[in-house]
C-alpha cells in the first residue's frame, strides 16, 4: 500500500517520467476533474498524470503496481455513476487520456479509424467525416465523451436500434493491463478462435480490469439523408405496434425510435428556451423516428417516412405525425429528446433509473411498474423514455411538488430506486442497460446479482487485478 | 484429486444420481467417445456422464469439484483440435451433452431459439425451418456438431461472411460454472451494463471455465432462393479484386465467398465419386459464391449473379463462370468446396491450418506464404483454401509424393506447421481462425502469444477454476 513516506518519491518519479505536462498535484487545478459532472460524487486524488501515449502509460501502471497506489482513469468525466470519480481517501492518481488523442489511422476501404483512448467523440465524428465515413454512435455528450470512455462503458446512445452499442463498433482494442503490460489487440481479424474474448471483457470493465489505450473502430458510410418523424401516440403499447410494423417495413433504414411521455414534453417546452411543440393537438404520448440513408439505391428517406407516416395513421396506430422537412426541423425534433433530462433537473428532484427488459415487454413493463410506482409512492410521477426500440428507457421517478432537492434523493429516493430495481429484475431485465455500474450501482448489483454472475465478476476482477489498484471500488460488489 | 479409493464411491454416487441412462463405465461402450474424429487423439476416462438437464449436469460438477476429478466436456466429437479427447490418464469424467437435447422454444416475433446442449445443428436447421425461420450458420460437420459446442469453439462454417461466427448468433446463454453454480444469461436484453461480459467469456472457452448447457440463438427469416456461382480466376488478387466488388455491389444478398485452388479441385475430382468440373476450361484458381435473398423485394440471386458476373467478365477479374440454375446444381458446386479435406486424405499426408489474416491482406499471404513454405520445404505444395471474404482460409501443405503418412506428420509435419504459423504471426494474423486450440495448438499458442494475452488467459482459467478440472490441458498454455 502506497503510505506518507512513499507519496512524494512516487511524484517524483512520476515527475521524471512524465514532465511538467503530465503532471498536476495543485489542488485548484485538481478540482474540476474531482467531481462528477452531475454533481453527486466528490473525490480527492494525490495527483493527476496525463501519458503522452501507451508506453508512458504503462509505465505509470508498473509505477502503481509497485507501489499499491490506486488509479483512477477518466476520459471526458462525463459518466452517469461516478466511475470515474475517486474516493475521498487521497491516495489515488487520476489519469487523464486526454494528451492520448491521435486519430492513428483511417482505413476507407477496411471502414475503420484506430483511435487512441482521448479522442473526443465530435472530433471522431469530424474526422471520419471529412473521408467521407460515419461512425455511427452518438449521444448527448459527444463533445466530452472519449473513445476510451465509450469503449469502457460500452456507450449506447441513440443509434443502437441499427448500429449496436459500443461493444459492436470495437473491433480491436489496445489496453496497458494492470501489471503494466500492453495488451495489443488492435489487428482486425473477422475470426480468431486463440482463446477467451479479451477485446469483449474489456468493453464495458470501466477501467477496472486496466486502461484501454486505443481502439480499432467500426465505420460505416456517411449518410445521404435523413427524416425524423414526431409522432403522437395512445399509449406504450400502440408505440409497440408501431414499432414491429416499422421494422418489418423500413428494415435498416430505420435508425432510432424513441419513446417520450408527455410529462417529458411539456417539462421541455417549459423550461428550455426556443423549443416548440411538434404537432398542434395533444397526445399522452410520443415517438420520435429517424429514418436514413447511406445509399443511394435506397428510398429517400423523406418519401418513405411519409408512406409509412399514412400506413400507420389508417392502422390507428398514430394519431398525428410531423416530418421533418429540413435538416433544422430534424435537429428541432431531436432538442427536444435530448433535452429532457435538463427540463427535468429544472422542474425538481428525481430519481433516475436507466434499465432494460427484453423488447418485447417494454410497452407493458412502462405501464405496469408505472403505476406500481406512483401507488406505492403517492404523488410521485413516473415519466419512462428513451430507446425503446432497444428495450431501454430511462425510468425516471419525479418527487411530489415542494419535495427538498437536498434529502428526498437520499430518503425515500433510494427506497423509490430499490423498488424500480427489484421490479426490473423480477421482468428478467438489467439495472443498468448503458451507463454502467460505477460507484452508483455498485451496491444493488452486488444484492440482484444471482450468485454465478457475481462468483464471476469477483474471480475475474482478482485475477486480473491482484492488488487492486485498476478503479477500486467501481463496478465490483464488495 | 481423484485416487483409486475414491473412484468407486464416485461412480456410486453418479450411478445414484443419474441412473443407468446417465453413466457408462463399460470399456467397449466408451470407446468411441475416446478418440477425436480425425483419428489424431486417444484418450481415456473412468466413466461417461450423460445428464438429463442443467440440474444433474451442476451436481455433476459439484461432485466433481467435490472430489478434484477432471470434466471433459463432450457434444458431438467432431472438434478439430482434439478439445474433446482426454488425457490418457484414465481419472477424468466424459460429459456428454446428448441427453440435453430439447429446444426449449421458439419465438417467431423476437426470431429467436432457445436450443439446450446437446441440440445437433441439422437438427436445429429443420425445427426453426418448420417456422419459416433460419438458424444462419452451417458447416460440414452439422449432422453431428451441437449447440454447446458450436458455442464453446466460437464455430465458423461458410456463412461468415454476412451473418458472422457463432459469437455474434448468441443471444443469451445457460452455463454450469466449476463451482457447480448456474449462471442463468439466456434472456435476450439488447442493453445490459452490469459488469464483465460472462457470455462472450464462455463462447469459444471450449468448456475450460464452465459447461455451457444452453443457448438462445439469433434467427433469421428463411431463404426465398439463392443461386451458386462457379468461378475460375487467375490467382487470389483477381478473387480479392472481385470480393471487393461484390460487396459494393452484393451488398448482404452475398453470403459466402470461397476460394479454391486447381490442386484441390483436382484432387476433389479425382477421389469423389459423382463430382464433375463445373468449367470446361482450366483456371489456377477458383471461386464459389453464394447469393441468397429472405426478402421478396431484393432483386433474385440468379439475375443478380448473371450481372455481376458479366460485369466482372468485362473487367477482366473473371475467366470464366457457371451460374446453378438449380437446387441440385448449387448443391453440386458446394460438394466440391466441401469435398476438399476428403480428396486430400485420400490423396496422401497433410499438415493443415486454419488461420487467418486480415481480409485485405489474404491475397497477397496466400501467394508470398506458399512460395515461402515451398521454397524451404521442397516437394510440399501448399494449398490455400476457404473463405476468403472472411479473412480465413485452411493453409494446408501437402507432403511430397511418396511420404509416410505415419511419420511425415511428425516429421518435417511440426516443423513445417512452426514455419506456417510463424508466417502467420508476422502478419499479425491468428493461428485459430475457427477451429479453436483444444490440446492441438496449445503449445503453439503457448510460443506465440504476447505476454499479456497469456498472462491474461491464465488469470481467467485460474480465477474461474482454480482446482483445474474443466477440460483440463486444452487452450491455455501451462
Amino acid at each position: 500500500m502506497n503510505d506518507a513516506l512513499e507519496r512524494p518519491e512516487l511524484t517524483d518519479r512520476l515527475a521524471a517520467l512524465l514532465g511538467p505536462k503530465g503532471l498536476t498535484t495543485d489542488a485548484h487545478d485538481l478540482a474540476p476533474w474531482l467531481t462528477d459532472w452531475r454533481g453527486r460524487y466528490h473525490g480527492a486524488a494525490m495527483a493527476m498524470v496525463a501519458p503522452a501515449n501507451t508506453q508512458e502509460l504503462a509505465e505509470i501502471v508498473c509505477l502503481a503496481s509497485e507501489t499499491g497506489t490506486p488509479i483512477v482513469p477518466q476520459g471526458g468525466n462525463s459518466g452517469m455513476v461516478g466511475g470515474a470519480t475517486p474516493d475521498s481517501g487521497g491516495s489515488a492518481l487520476l489519469l487523464s487520456t486526454r494528451r492520448m488523442n491521435a486519430i492513428r489511422a483511417i482505413d476507407p476501404a477496411a471502414r475503420t479509424v484506430v483511435a487512441e483512448a482521448g479522442v473526443v467523440l465530435q472530433t471522431l465524428h469530424e474526422a471520419v467525416a471529412a473521408q467521407g465515413l460515419r461512425f455511427p454512435l452518438t449521444l448527448g455528450g459527444k463533445g466530452s465523451a472519449t473513445v476510451g470512455g465509450l469503449v469502457s462503458t460500452n456507450a449506447g446512445g441513440t443509434q443502437v436500434l441499427r448500429h449496436g452499442t459500443m461493444r459492436a463498433l470495437v473491433e480491436g482494442l489496445e489496453a496497458v493491463l494492470p501489471d503494466g503490460s500492453i495488451y495489443n489487440g488492435l489487428a482486425t481479424l473477422k475470426k480468431d478462435n486463440r482463446g477467451y474474448d479479451i477485446r469483449h471483457l474489456l468493453v464495458g470493465a470501466e477501467g477496472t480490469l486496466g486502461i484501454v489505450t486505443a481502439a480499432t473502430l467500426k465505420l460505416v458510410p456517411a449518410l445521404i439523408d435523413r427524416a425524423v418523424v414526431w409522432a403522437g401516440v395512445r399509449s406504450p403499447l400502440a408505440a409497440r405496434e408501431l414499432l414491429l410494423m416499422l421494422e418489418a417495413r423500413a428494415g435498416r433504414e430505420m435508425e432510432g425510435f424513441e419513446i417520450v411521455p408527455q410529462r417529458c414534453l411539456a417539462n421541455v417546452l417549459h423550461h428550455i428556451p426556443g423549443t416548440r411543440a411538434p404537432l398542434a393537438s395533444a397526445h399522452p404520448w410520443h415517438v420520435l423516428i429517424e429514418f436514413a440513408r447511406d445509399n443511394a439505391a435506397a428510398p429517400p428517406p423523406q418519401e418513405l417516412a411519409e408512406a409509412l407516416m399514412a400506413e400507420a395513421f389508417e392502422r390507428d396506430l398514430v394519431q398525428d405525425a410531423a416530418i421533418s422537412s429540413s435538416e433544422s426541423q430534424a435537429e428541432a425534433f431531436w432538442k427536444l429528446r435530448d433535452s429532457i433530462s435538463e427540463a427535468e433537473r429544472a422542474e425538481g428532484p428525481a430519481m433516475q433509473h436507466d434499465i432494460s427488459v427484453p423488447v418485447a415487454d417494454m410497452a407493458r413493463f412502462i405501464i405496469e411498474a408505472g403505476a406500481e410506482v406512483e401507488n406505492r409512492f403517492p404523488g410521485t410521477e413516473v415519466a419512462a423514455f428513451g430507446h425503446m426500440g432497444d428495450g431501454n428507457v430511462h425510468f425516471h421517478v419525479a418527487a411530489p411538488r415542494g419535495s427538498d432537492r437536498a434529502t428526498w434523493p437520499e430518503h425515500p429516493g433510494k427506497e423509490i430506486s430499490g423498488f424500480v430495481h427489484d421490479l426490473v429484475v423480477a421482468a428478467g431485465g438489467s439495472i443498468s442497460a448503458e451507463h454502467g455500474i460505477g460507484q452508483m450501482k455498485r451496491d444493488e448489483l452486488g444484492r440482484l446479482s444471482d450468485p454465478a454472475r457475481l462468483m464471476a465478476l469477483k474471480a475475474i476482477k482478482q485475477a486480473f487485478d491482484p492488488k487492486g489498484i485498476m478503479n477500486p471500488g467501481k463496478l465490483v460488489p464488495l
